[in-house]
Parts: structure tokens; sequence; C-alpha cells
């Protein structure tokens, strides 16, 4: 395994150069003393002044230990002298935040990153960027935002973009995912996606990987590394610049070369690896690998919406490839004494019991539904907030923690999978509030929470067809073995 | 114009049967005595007892004045005698909350359901369901929750079910839709679709109109009413159970028989409504419709998104069939000058300022480049909260207000249409209620604001196709005078 790849995760000092006071350096200084960092911390800016209470030093000459990862915020003509001075230092990687370098389109900007490029390779230092944020890795306390989560988990991510990296850890985190490793790598002139794909390949602590790139380094090296991941673990790939204009867009944001699109839809089709077209499809795909088991089946089971909304909710599934089969005889006849007819309840599947989902009788029916017969491969509790006509706040707040426990004892009683779809009614109301602790509640316990039916059921979708190739791949094996 | 369908939205007296505490006919009265109803409301109950302040009375009969709008929330069985009673009363309007006719599937529900529709044609009493909410017009006060806007507005909405037309109506009003008239109008006994069209065609208050369906009573009366509606004014149509399962479960659900979808499509085409797929669309829709001006044509300037944020809304509007032009030269050169390269940014379109997006500097660029210039049809300004890595919150809330003055007066001073993204990140920071803050005070601006690129420029790319369209059939009505 490459040391230095393993260095850039969980290295034992750090040294943020341009740490002066209300610029970037500070931000990525103070996010790095905010997350819990284990190692050693230096600050480094040309005046030798105090920043965040500590005292910098004037350059990576003077510091008064060695560092293993710098994190660079110089303008972009005194990158090439930092790289030296960092070869002298015996600096392991630098990440540069700058940009201005290929991506700017200029001569200059080409130059100087060809520059840096040929001085990562002549001195071993390793260069994570430019134009990035660098690396997250919660297992060493390692961060460039303050907010992330401090507990390590299965997925790592590498993100050619420094916003996407923030956003898809940050969505993914509040919906209970957790990251081993995330890189932002902007223009990779040193490390780049290849590498990262062959590292999470053998790092025993990623067990999925998510990849937002807007080109590729080598195509061949790209799809080989890409392939063999497959082979290992699921690899979510959102690629920017999928139109031309799209592509045009990238060339001058980290200077990439997109290539044509069916052709690399096609090879990543080969690799096994999943397709999305936005980070909220990212985020979806994560939550649904990091939190369910395998599929078994398109059998699916909706319990608790509303009237009109089940029509729709079915609409969403059978249009995503779902079968909703039948409510099993026996169940259908417990309902319906349970069930008064005021309300015009849909005894079937989906299974509209509005006007009592939040009671412990809808729970054990579902369980008794579950459990007892072979009826469906996975269920979807439906909870839509913006459909209820009457609402009181003081009932809501004191079912919330009811609900949230039914649901999250429910999953760990049945023997399919379970996903809830909360239709998140973004509004000024009081009950937001409760609305977001009843998602961080569940995303808790482990229940994949998604926001609208039809980001489910696409996710839901992908997530089966993906279940489905890696049975047929194992069954394969097996014969050949 | 039918006085009848003008009393369901201005009737001068409400009573409310069933009105016993703690049940749906104490939270339809609940909900009249919160919505500021400008006539007189009555409450009955089988005992006569106190509800809500008010004193009940023990039948229809003996309530002591007129009654326009009966709100009935007996059981099934008792409707029909209500009926009969209500004509004695001369009552104009009942509307059924109760379920557990037709759409129950049994033979006494289908039963019970064609007494009352044959009762309204025999006694002229007109009925509203059963198995809906009824009416909800800002305009005389009247609502079926207690939350909806008092301001009355361009949109009518006739929905067959009761829990998708609180959450259209809600969502939209969040974001600065206002409405003139709902009627969640169930299994369609008696006033249906067919006559909600043709009332809206004539009503002079309603600009826009939405409709959910599950199914049609009369296709001909339908597709007839449909069309001469589109002529006046734009129609947004969803189609609940436009699969085969989803049309099972509409039948469940309202008794609707919903027919070939793609025979529906095709008509449906030809009428010239708009088309969607889900409530999210649904009010989308909407929002466009109701903020925005006649759209030109599909160039789209985009501005204030991240690098990668650019990369993947370049591929949204591009994939929706949008055109990015290329920045005029002289803006370049200007925007050169202003901005530092420290982090990248793009210097075309999508134009990436996200590092001083909220500056005044910002918007006075913006306001040239969309005055000075042929530039765009339209702009579309994106904020992408999830994606900044770092956040002081006491900055967010100082520069809260000055982001959104800056918008509203944009908005005010270029001549093309102006929507917003906010890519909403659904999640527990301290800072989402200024974000929800600041949603509300560009609605209450008249900006459209839009959760996702992706379903922005979904609604744009129907809204354009729509602006086509009619102005096509201008074009020919001119010819042909």
């Amino acid at each position: 395994m490459d040391r230095r790849l393993h260095q850039v995760f969980h290295p034992a000092s750090v040294a943020v150069t341009g740490a002066s006071p209300f610029k970037s350096g500070q931000l990525f200084l103070d996010s790095i003393l905010a997350s819990g960092y284990h190692g050693k911390v230096y600050a480094i800016n040309s005046r030798g002044e105090e920043i965040s209470g500590m005292q910098a030093y004037r350059s990576v000459a003077d510091l008064p230990g060695p560092v293993d990862y710098l994190i660079c915020c110089l303008p972009a003509q005194a990158v090439p002298q930092l790289i030296r001075d960092c070869a002298t230092k015996q600096v392991k990687v630098v990440s540069i935040f700058t940009a201005g370098f290929a991506e700017s389109g200029t001569q200059e900007g080409g130059r100087l990153e060809a520059e840096v490029a040929a001085l990562a390779r002549q001195t071993g230092v390793r260069v994570i960027g430019p134009n990035c944020l660098g690396a997250y890795c919660p297992a060493s306390g390692l961060s460039f935002t303050a907010d992330f989560p401090r507990e390590t988990g299965k997925v790592s991510y590498a993100c050619q973009s420094g916003g996407n990296s923030v956003y898809v850890t940050r969505a993914a985190a509040y919906r209970g995912v957790r990251f081993s490793k995330v890189l932002s790598y902007g223009n990779a002139c040193d490390i780049n996606e290849c590498e990262l794909l062959e590292y999470f390949a053998q790092d025993k602590e990623t067990e999925i990987v998510a990849l937002y790139i807007e080109g590729v380094c080598d195509g061949q090296r790209f799809f080989k590394a890409l392939r063999e991941l497959c082979e290992q673990k699921p690899v979510v790939v959102l690629k920017g610049g999928y139109t031309a204009s799209g592509a045009e867009t990238a060339a001058s944001h980290t200077g990439a070369l997109a290539g044509s699109d069916s052709v690399f839809d096609q090879l990543l089709h080969q690799t096994g690896a999943i397709r999305v077209y936005s980070l909220e499809e990212l985020v979806d795909m994560l939550v649904a690998l990091d939190k369910l088991p395998d599929l078994d089946g398109n059998r699916v089971g909706i319990f608790g919406g509303g009237g009109g909304a089940s029509v729709l909710a079915t609409d969403d599934w059978a249009g995503a490839g779902f079968v909703l089969p039948p409510l099993p005889g026996p169940a259908r006849d417990k309902l319906r004494g349970m069930v008064s007819t005021e309300a015009g309840l849909i005894l079937r599947n989906p299974l509209d019991l509005s006007s009592f989902a939040y009671s412990e009788g809808f729970y054990g029916l579902i369980k008794d539904l579950l459990t007892l017969d072979d009826f469906v491969d996975f269920s979807v509790i439906h909870i839509g907030f913006g459909q209820a006509a009457w609402f009181s706040t003081s009932v809501f707040d004191s079912e919330i923690n009811l609900f949230r426990d039914a649901v999250a004892r429910l999953q760990g009683q049945v023997n399919t999978p379970l996903i809830m779809v909360m239709q998140y009614l973004i509004s000024g109301w009081d009950w937001n509030k409760g609305i977001e602790e009843l998602q961080r509640g569940l995303a808790e316990a482990g229940v994949p929470v998604f926001y609208t039916m039809s980001s489910a059921a696409k996710t839901m979708a992908r997530l089966l067809r993906f279940c489905e190739r890696r049975r047929l791949r194992r069954e394969e094996a097996d014969i050949q073995a």
C-alpha cells in the first residue's frame, strides 16, 4: 500500500501557510483546531504574527519540528518555491488551495501548474490540487470545515470540486452517513482520481466509494482502476460536464477534458459503477448503500400515506419498475376490523392509514404483515407532513418521539429492509424544528430517509440493479471456482 | 355564470354538522373560525352541546337562519337524510367530508353515493364530494385549514384529493403564490372537474388553473372544457394513476376510472395544458406561472454558484434544452479587474463569483450585464448554502437582508425575468432559520425560488414550451382575424 497516500489522511503534524487574519488560511487553521485533530498544528505567515491564539512562524524553514501535511494559501506565483522549501523540510504532502493555475486558461497559469507537477515528481513531495480543499479524515481529526462529524464511517469520497465535496459530505452526514476519507483534489496535477481509486480498493476502512469527476487524466488507467474497485466495493459516480456545454464549463473549472459522454457512459456501465446525475442523487445513493443490506427483489410495500399521496406513490414506484403486491387476505380482514370508515382509507398496498399512522396499532400491524408473510422485499413508511389539513403543534411534539421509536423498533423486528419517505415541506412552520429532530433521530437509529417519493424510487431502482448485477457476478465466480 | 358554483366559494353563512369535540367536525369549525370567515357560522351536533365556544344546534331544521354552505361530518348512512333536510332548509351547497361511499368498493357504499347524487339532482342542493375537504376561498374567509393565507391571488385549483389539495396550496403559498379558489372535490358525485373547469374559464378572478385528477366523469365534456379554458388561461394538470398500478390505487381512492394514459396524454397535449408528474412539479410550475412574465427565448445566464456547482448547473440547463451564451467581451474584461484569482473563479456563463456573491459589486455587475447587452432571455441567481466550506452564522445573519434586498432590487431594474435557485440543504444547522427567512423575504418580493437546479430547469423548459405555443396560437388568430 502507498504509504504516502496513507499520510494524506493520517498526518502526524499539519501546517497552514498563508495563515493571516481573516484570510482563507485562517479558515483552514480554525477548521483543523475545531475538528479535534490529534497531531501537532503550526501556522505560517510572512510577518510571524499571532493567529487564532497561536504564534505563527515566518516560513516553512522556521518550523521547529517535522510536518507531514501542509496547506498552502499563498498566491500561485509563490507555490513552486514553496514546494522546494517543503522538499528541504521533508514535508510529505502539500494541499494547494490556491487557484489561478491551468483552470484559468492563461499561459502563465498553465506554466505554473506544469512547474508544480514537475517539482512534485522530482522532489517526491506529494501534491493535492491545486485549486482544492484537501483532506477530511475523522479518524485523525483532519478536516477542512468545522462542522463535519468527528465519527468515522464506511464511505470514502474523491471529489474534483471543493464545493461539491462540502455539499455531499454535509448532506449525507445529516442523514446518518459517516465518512472514512474525503479528498477534494481539484486540478489533480499530482495525486489524481486513478491513484485514489487504487488506494480506496486497498484501504480496509473504505467500504463504499463516491466519486465526483469532471475529467480523467488517463482513461485506460482510470477504467482499469474503477473496474477492479467495483469488483470489491460499490462505487457511485457523478460526472460533471456530461453535456457539451457542461464540458466547456468543466474545462474552465478544473482544466478537465471531459471527452465523449456516450463513450464514458458505456465504459462506466462495463465497470459496474452506479451512475448518478446530481449532488442530490449522489447523496440519496450513499444513504441507500450505507444503510441498507442487499435487496432481493422488486416487491415493495408502502405504508402510511394519505389517499392521493398513495395514488401518486404507486405511480412513482410502478414507474420505476417495482411491483406492489396485494395485501394478503388475512391482513386485510384484520384491518377492516381496526379502522373506521370515516376517512377514505385504502386497505390495499399502498396501505393508507393516515388517520392512525402514528399509533402503536399501526406499527403492530405492519410488523405482522412483514414478519408473518412473504409479502414484500422491502417497505416504505411514508409520512407526508405537508398533506395534513389539521395539525396540532403540541400533539406533534409529544408524538414525535413515539413515532421515531416505533419506526426504529420496527426496523429491528422485521427481516426485510425498511426506508422512510419524509415528504418534507420547506416552510416557516413552527413544527419544522420537530421534523428536523425526527429526521435526526431516525438517521441516528440507522433508518434511511428520503425527501420525495420519486427520488426514493429512483434510488432504490439503482440499488436493486446494482445488487442483481453483483449477485450474478458472484454466482458466475462460484461456477468458475 | 352558474350562481350556485359562485356560492360554493362565497357563501353568506356556513354550518358544520357532526361538530363534536375532538372530531373532524370540530377541526373544520375551528379552521373556519381561524380564517376570518366573513359570514355567519353555525355548529350542529346531536346533543346540542357547546363546541369551540359556540352553542351548537341539534339539527339542520333547528338552525335559526338560512345556510348557504354546510359541511357534513356525519356517518355515510346518515347523509341521504341530511341532503333531504338541507333541501327543506334551502341549504345551497353541502360539502361531504365523510368517506365510505363508492371509493370503498362495497355495494352499500356505491348505493349510498348513487342515492346522494340522485338527491342532489332532484332537490337542487349542490354536493361537493363525498370524501373531500371542500372549499378554500380567501376572499370570503372560507377555509378547511387554519394556516392557509388570508390574501387572495391568481391561482384556482381543483383537486380530487384532500391531502394533495393541502400540500400544493401550502407549499405554493410559502413560495409567494396566492390562490383565488381551491376545491377539494373527492368522489365528484355532483360537482365535478368539468363544471369546475367551465366555471374557472368564466371566473374573472382566476388567471391560472391547477388540476389534480384521478379520473374523468365525462371524457368528451372534460376535453372540451379544458380546451376552451386553455385558450384563455394557463392550466397545469397532474394526473394521479398514470401507471396501471396507480390506476388501481386511484379506483380505491376516489372510485375513479383512470383509462388509458397514452390516450389521455395525447388529448391533453392537444388542449395545450401543461402536464406535470408530481406534487413538487405542480408547485414549481405554479411558482413560475404566477411570478414570471412570458419567456421570449431559451438563452439563460447563470450567476453566483461555485465552480463544481456551475459545471453541474450547465449540464442541467443545457440538458433541458437551454443555451448559455458566452459573456460579452467588455463585461469579461471588467470582471478580470474586479476579482482576485485566489479561488478558482469561472469568468464565463455560468459566472462563478462565489467569493463575493453577496456583495453590492456583484449585483451592480449583473445589472450591467442584463441591462446593457441583449445577453440572455432570463437569468438564474444560484445560492448553494450547502457548498460553503466556511460559514459564520453572525456574518450570515447580518448579510441576509442585504442579499434579499439586492436580489429584489435587481429584479426591478432589469428587463428580463429573474429566478433564484436556493439549493436548500435540509439540516439541523442554526442558520436554517435564516435561510427560511431569506426565502420568505424573496417570495414576498415576488422572486420565484426553486430548490434544485434540475427542478428549476425542468420547470422553465415547460414554461418556455407553453409560451412558445401560446405565441404561435395568438399569431395564427391574428392572421385569421
